[in-house]
């Protein structure tokens, strides 16, 4: 028998994902003071809860979470538990964000919300883009008022299976798609960390999907945001330490880039923070992942795991050294 | 020697995807005032002008628009003259706006902007959408912050060129796309009009691709709105008239569905409107088809087009008696 501890508050109807033989469930509550014994721990997704439950959770093998980032884990993960993060389960949600992010601030969406607001109808004013030229603007009396994700090349940095579902749909726009990982991988043309500096200033979109490890944190710091082409979009899916956000300030306010972010560095970012209003930067409050249909494709890919486990198979997701 | 007329601002290297032998060359000066012999005259984009110089262009044989929709030239068009649209080159634009406003709805983009404006981080509050049930809110603590398109029924009312490129991009999202046109195609499974009553409830998402006719105007009535599935997405991408903007704003208003509008009747939508503030409605200001590429595009077409009329080849995008 594998005790599995799962919170309190988890519907029942989720956990018809997992195996029902061999298997006897643990409900954790909220605030948890006593101590638990539990083989396969099913993390709560309240970060701060999950830290604050580990002290009174004994005995525990696998640490299973449903995000795929696992970086606030690693800081008081237990020696020897292995842990599995929430890999594939953000493929459809962030993806699907991505493309959002990028449509949205090509279709100059925020320059149409703030003239909705004011009730405002915008498109025959002689509107202007800084990033584009006077020429494109004025071809004839034709007035450009939003740009093409058509064969605009788009950069994704830390390619894996959200960089893959993120690709699946950039090709359907016909958009040109470069890929980067840590490390190339010959057999899919994905170029390594060392050749971002070269492959930065082709690009018209920068996608960021990196896990948060001492190597990515503050990876894009004013020099490397400067290789970006004029008018390139830096889209940050990943998590906010990645970019400086000081750096990040000074590009945009130089009028230089763009950006779309769902994540931010601090976070949540506080109210009166100057990122707020940084020019041609649309934010979202950290909600890439956080659909309706996340909680199946979490308790599904669990399931999964807790039945690998039981059968003595290797798990799937599991997380190196390296946080990832 | 066929005489093309052509806007005076009109740069030359636009002009490169003319044919050169056997075309001279008519520019048409902004508030023509006296008579000018064209055979084959490429309007205006505005449309005021076009019709102000209707009256001083002699022996026209084909007028050729650079726009898709051609509602507009109908009332003034000369008997017997050739009127050739602009289908076929809003196929990216149009369809990347589609996407773009489908995806701005679901993932609550006016929402997370407006938060934005106010420098709020949102995405710790409680925030709810009344479009999604209390229970798929609140699957344990999970907070759901945004939709997916993932496997959303769509269904597409007016289904031609612009049609097969919004579907081609849902398909890369994994939506479910239903084709309806004023006519029943059994080789491309396209529904007609007369099976729309019945299609409307299927759909999480409807979006509005007809020409403006008599049978389109008006269209989606009180009556036809009220057919859509609660929380459904009108998104209308094709001409202001074709709903109608009291019964929309009233079923807005009842909080039963939601909308994305790059088109409104009356148009331009004037300040202090009610629409602008309608709840759960985008509103962009007819910006779908102008983009940096439309031009390249028109001039290729339109080019293409004065080829076939020098060889005496059927035209392409000619306009019949019912508008298009």
């Amino acid at each position: 028998m594998v005790r599995v501890g799962v919170q309190a508050d988890v519907p029942e109807g989720l956990l018809e994902f997992f195996p029902k033989d061999g298997v006897e469930l643990v409900r954790i509550p909220k605030g948890l003071q006593e101590k638990v014994e539990v083989e396969f721990w099913v993390l709560p997704f309240n970060r701060p809860e999950a830290e604050a439950q580990m002290p009174f959770v004994e005995g525990v093998k696998v640490m299973q979470s449903g995000l795929a980032g696992i970086d606030w884990v690693l800081p008081w993960k237990r020696e020897g538990v292995t842990l599995c993060d929430g890999r594939g389960i953000h493929d459809v949600s962030t993806s699907e964000w991505v493309l959002t992010a990028i449509l949205a601030s090509l279709k100059w969406l925020p320059v149409y919300g703030k003239a909705q607001a004011e009730a405002k109808w915008v498109g025959d004013w002689k509107m202007r883009s800084p990033f584009l030229s006077e020429e494109t603007h004025t071809r004839g009396r034709y007035r450009v008022l939003n740009e093409e994700l058509w064969s605009k090349t788009v950069l994704i940095v830390g390619y894996g299976s959200i960089g893959a579902a993120t690709e699946r749909r950039l090709k359907a726009f016909d958009a040109k798609v470069i890929r980067v990982a840590r490390s190339a991988r010959t057999e899919q043309e994905v170029h390594a960390f060392t050749e971002l500096d070269d492959l930065l200033p082709q690009a018209d979109v920068v996608v960021l999907l990196l896990p948060l490890t001492a190597e990515t944190t503050g990876m894009f710091g004013r020099e490397r945001l400067e290789k970006l082409k004029f008018g390139a979009l830096l889209v940050n899916a990943a998590r906010g330490p990645i970019v400086v956000t000081e750096d990040l300030m000074a590009v945009l306010a130089e009028g230089k880039i763009r950006a779309a972010l769902d994540v931010t560095d601090p976070e949540p970012l506080p109210e009166g923070h100057p990122l707020w209003s940084a020019p041609n930067c649309l934010i979202t409050p950290h909600i890439a992942g956080l659909t309706p249909n996340f909680m199946e494709r979490a308790y599904a890919l669990i399931g999964k795991n807790i039945e690998r486990y039981l059968k003595g198979e290797p798990l799937e997701n599991t997380v190196g050294e390296a946080g990832y």
